[in-house]
């Protein structure tokens, strides 16, 4: 056999096992759920974006339920400084009076969940978009008043979400909720995807973020977290030393393992296909949290 | 008996009469599609809002398939004034560049359809806001290259619609598109209602509009047309008589009419519970149109 | 607008409003079960007959799983009148020896049963008649011996029932039953109806009675009892103070109410469309009771 | 072994022989449909009743799909003579005035089905009694004036049999019908009986009678006719030699076998367990009839 | 009549007796499952065979759910003697070395079991042949290592039996299962056929075997048990006066009743149609045990 | 970043790449049927066993329905050298007197099939072990008299297979049948699973064998073929410069493409995951012929 023979052989055997190594990990988690989270900003990246569709469809395929929750905030942003329109934060959660919830609302559907499932339906017609408004999927009542428009959830109605996926569709979802009396409100999106995730009973809630993970220690590159359990995550809660942005994330990701998530992530987003590398390798990428 | 009791039973024999007289038509619906078609400025009037979402949430506990389609017109024009965009349109149709575009998906997403589908959902979770990028519903290529991102529909693909309906949701819908390369697209709002009636075999569709029906002159209020087929139609717009904004609505029905719909209705939605009064009773309300 | 127009609009919009009135009717009785029980003099009245088919056909349109109970006094009495046999009762149940039977079971089926199931198969096919006998519906032992083959209910089998309803059925009952040798027994109609009912664990037991309801006292007219609770009823009953002939209708709103039915009504029959107006409207017509 | 064991073991063979025997006959009849025709004679004998509920339900057992269609002559004799009423008849049918068709239903559905019914619900609960009325099973319209209320079948609309048959019951039918304006008509059974079997595509029709089938002359005890295909049936009718009595049953088996029922039967009801003997044995009893 | 008419009367009278004596047994076991062992031998010997199949043929026709169990005793012994190996047994189980198991294995599905298939499929497509291992049906592990690979029944995963009943299969069950190496192992049929028994709930397990069934004493012909509760069977095992062979099979049907089979029976497989007259008549054959 | 972490990122993203590279076949062959077949040489090497048998269970796992059939010649041959009978072959098949028979039917049954349902309920239970005598799968008829007890399949009855799948089972085919009287025959191996794959309709064959596919010139390692279309394949076969030992496997794959396969490949066997780099790569390994 020659050299070239040989070496073409060899790659062959080495794609080979790089499917057959996905093999259990399919097993275990086909006809499972798994709600994946990704800010906003995803769509101002066509090469993340399609990276990620990519590992959505082959997770479909493959028998895995899924469900892509989405935030908006630089759409937002941009939105409100086209309309002259200061953008203001408590503790991390957008103030959001009458017309910043409209320009919400058109930033999310208009630009993010729009971009978002037409990306996912490139090849197939698999992917819906919705919002927590359909189905009546996510029920709020107003939080804090200084927030004005931010919802508390209230209960989660998942029927819709199940309905979709029991069909083969991929559900993209935005971060916006109904009261009592029909009005809409805005919510945050981590917590609107931990609280969706903790509803569906899903095996995973994986969220995407620009970091490479929970850290120990700000300063300590060394310092990173693979696995850690909830009572522990809490704890580094209440230490307060946890980067500001990661904050919410790691707060979401702890509800939904209190909720019943089997285990949730946070990953970096800016790998590409970090979602298919998590799901279908041995590779440890990100932070993991189980109870 | 008093004649106060006796008045009273005569008005309650009245309702009797009204609901019994509803019977017939309900036999004949229950199962059967109707589409209805209304202009974004329902949403600014809520009084309009509210009886048409009672129309529709009746028709469906009756076992009428309902699907509502939408435009948004004013919406749109708002956000582009807000935006300093002028509005530029020919024959009719929005010329539409990538801002505007743009724009037209944030206006008909973020505003019309949640607020739609709010109103729907106020008592039940029944309604789901869909645009035709989701499940691939419209899949559309350029029309016009004067008119930018102006979708002409090749293909409905109406799995989605379906799926929906057969889980007892009221889909509400969004008219815009997707082309090969997963662009959207703007589509006239009167156009998709009918390409989607026809490719669901609606038993009727409803075109609301601010005019009583059509007239066989403008000048002549009593020339009101109640009924009227494919061919005569057909006729009123070659000859140019009707008047310019209802033609888009007339090309429309008698599209639907011509691609399988059973009847076409052209309505005039200012009347409260127009719909309900055209499906239920035995009152002849606007133009119905049949092949 | 001329006043004409505007009159004949004025009458759309209160027809529309009946019409929605009956919304939340709809929609809270929508797949539940309403037991209807009547006497058998409806078939002797073409417009009472009439009247409640209408009724009947409308609430199974909606979706409310409708079962009607019927008796046939009259019927029984002018048979055994042509047959020279003299009706006997004993604390207004029939004395039924063997002839007596035979002639009972020829009524009930051969012109009561059969004549409400052609009236209600007037324009569909969706009535089918049965009795007690009929997939073992009412198993009965034999009662007070002085009464022959009266028969008090042992079990009520009510998969027949539940078969032809799902299929889209109105089941029309008659009150026979069979003991364990196969032996027909006749069954009070208004036992037989509560029976059906509370086995059905139906929503609504509505007994149609030549009276308006019940009173608090006889010769008062203003005493009319628009609601009352099961304890209430039967401490009135105990008081022996409401009239003879309604005893056994008010026993028997008792016994469904006990046996779990949400709530029961006696109302007019000779109110036309009573039941359509108990049903679908916010006006008390006769007088409920609930636990 | 003693001459007793050897006895009994050769008794216990012939048993098993019996049952095996039954095996390709059981195969080939799982699933088709059966319909017996018996008279209204048979509620008279308790023995050939009994013996004929027993071959039914054997028959249902393994898994054929069983209908009994009866008459009631007998029955609606005695009850016009008690009501002193003469029956008359026109070329075998019996002319139906109002007070005929009254006493009519009367033994048909108050006697004959009910007693069929209760019969066969010794011991399950399978059996529903039902007449044309039902379901709006036969469409009728008057046919020769003369003869008052007998009805010509126009249309046979067998889903309500198909439903009840699907779910396990076996159907009792009595031979009455509905005209366009719901009047009840009488219906002669042996044709209701071959109706119902050629709408229903049955495998067979069997026609219980008082006589051992068809003889080739009435003389001729030995002239039986064991099989006989459709054209020389016509003939031997045309012929005028058949005992008039067997007629009507030679003339409905032949409209069944023309409708599409593969083979019909006229057996001598009789013989106990004629209707067993005929299915699950190799041995000929009665004529049968094929195309 | 003539006595040969009589006569001939008589015998279809007695046919018919005793296919309707047949008639409570089948309404017994509609939809009940039955489990049947058979030693090797059936297959040598045509007859047998023939009527056994017949037996479970029938069976199934009536919907009664069949499994059948073997076991290959003579024809592992004929391969092994052609193969010079010889047989060696501890306490009645096959000594099983790699060798044998292999000639095991052959004897079982090479052999048995698809002769036992052919032979039901002869004029259906019916029955399949399966071992222990198919489907992962009976998951062991290594019992007395003396014994080699005779396996212990850790668990049954009756999924793969089930399935095919519900599709209308007659399984034919080899004895033979895997360890958690996918090792294949030999397991005693008896214990095979019990533990599968008791696994699906049968109602029955008949144990075929070449003596009548159980003896008080094997010295007294009279001293037959026709049916003993497990009580009683236990204490029986425990004195030692069952005949040796019968041991296993005793211990078998003791094991299956006391996992829940209803009750469990030794039949002498040398009368032909035991099975059938054990089923489906009201003579007792064999043994019967019972809780 | 550090050389190691940018050398381990480009790992992990070249593993994503070959799992995303088989996202557009897995979309493909969703739901579609693949028949693989194999010599009984694979049961010999445990290597390419469980490679073969990742292949498959990733295969199923992604939703393809997979079907294996086998081979067992190395097996007959050793079984029939113990057995001191020489083997005999005509035209490549296997005269097979009643002993051959027997001894490749447990060759078959007892060693290959029941080793690849082991190996592949290693970890889950979803293989089943099959012949073409379970479920009259192949009915067949004596071919060459010369040739003995060696079947031509007269016709594929499919259903048993087709219902396994349906259910998740990967059936495991052994190429035996039976002719009408119940007696079993040997298939060729090659001809049973391109007759089933043409009976399933299935989307591909894959014939695995030991050497590279097939080449123009027996001398000329250059001439491989890796695509030939049917009409060219049969003109190879005709030249008779084929390969003897390729000739049935070649007219195997132009049987199965003619009778409706879509492609069927010959691939060499002894390449590991073959099956799994020409499913789910752009590699081609092996000839594929298509119509």
């Amino acid at each position: 056999m020659t050299a070239v023979v040989s070496k073409h052989l060899e790659g062959l055997q080495g794609k080979a096992a790089i499917l057959i190594e996905a093999l259990p990990y399919i097993r275990r988690l086909a006809g499972k759920t798994v709600v994946i989270k990704v800010g906003g900003e995803i769509v101002d990246d066509a090469d993340r974006a399609n990276s990620l569709a990519e590992d959505l469809l082959l997770m479909q395929r493959v028998g895995i339920r899924v469900i892509l929750c989405h935030g908006g905030g630089p759409q937002i942003n941009r939105l409100m400084e086209h309309n002259n329109k200061e953008a203001e934060f408590v503790d991390g959660l957008r103030v959001t009076d009458a017309d910043t919830l409209e320009l919400t609302a058109m930033a999310l559907l208009g630009v993010v969940n729009r971009s978002l499932v037409a990306l996912l339906n490139q090849q197939d017609n698999h992917s819906i978009g919705l919002s927590g408004v359909d189905g009546g999927l996510f029920r709020v009542s107003a939080g804090d008043p200084e927030l004005g428009f931010v919802g508390k959830i209230d209960e989660v109605y998942p029927r819709v979400v199940l309905d979709l996926i029991d069909q083969g569709y991929i559900p993209v979802i935005a971060p916006l909720g109904l009261d009592a009396q029909s009005q809409t409100y805005n919510i945050n999106a981590d917590t609107a995807a931990a609280a969706l995730a903790g509803a569906l009973g899903a095996e995973k809630l994986i969220v995407l973020t620009n970091v490479a993970g929970l850290y120990e220690s700000i300063e300590d590159a060394n310092s990173f977290i693979s696995e850690i359990d909830a009572t522990k995550l809490e704890a580094l809660l209440d230490s307060g030393i946890l980067r500001q942005g990661i904050v919410p994330k790691a707060r979401a990701v702890l509800e939904a393992v209190e909720a019943g998530v089997s285990c949730a992530h946070i990953l970096d987003g800016r790998l590409r296909h970090a979602v298919l590398l998590e799901i279908f390798t041995s590779e440890g990428v990100g932070t993991m949290v189980t109870l």
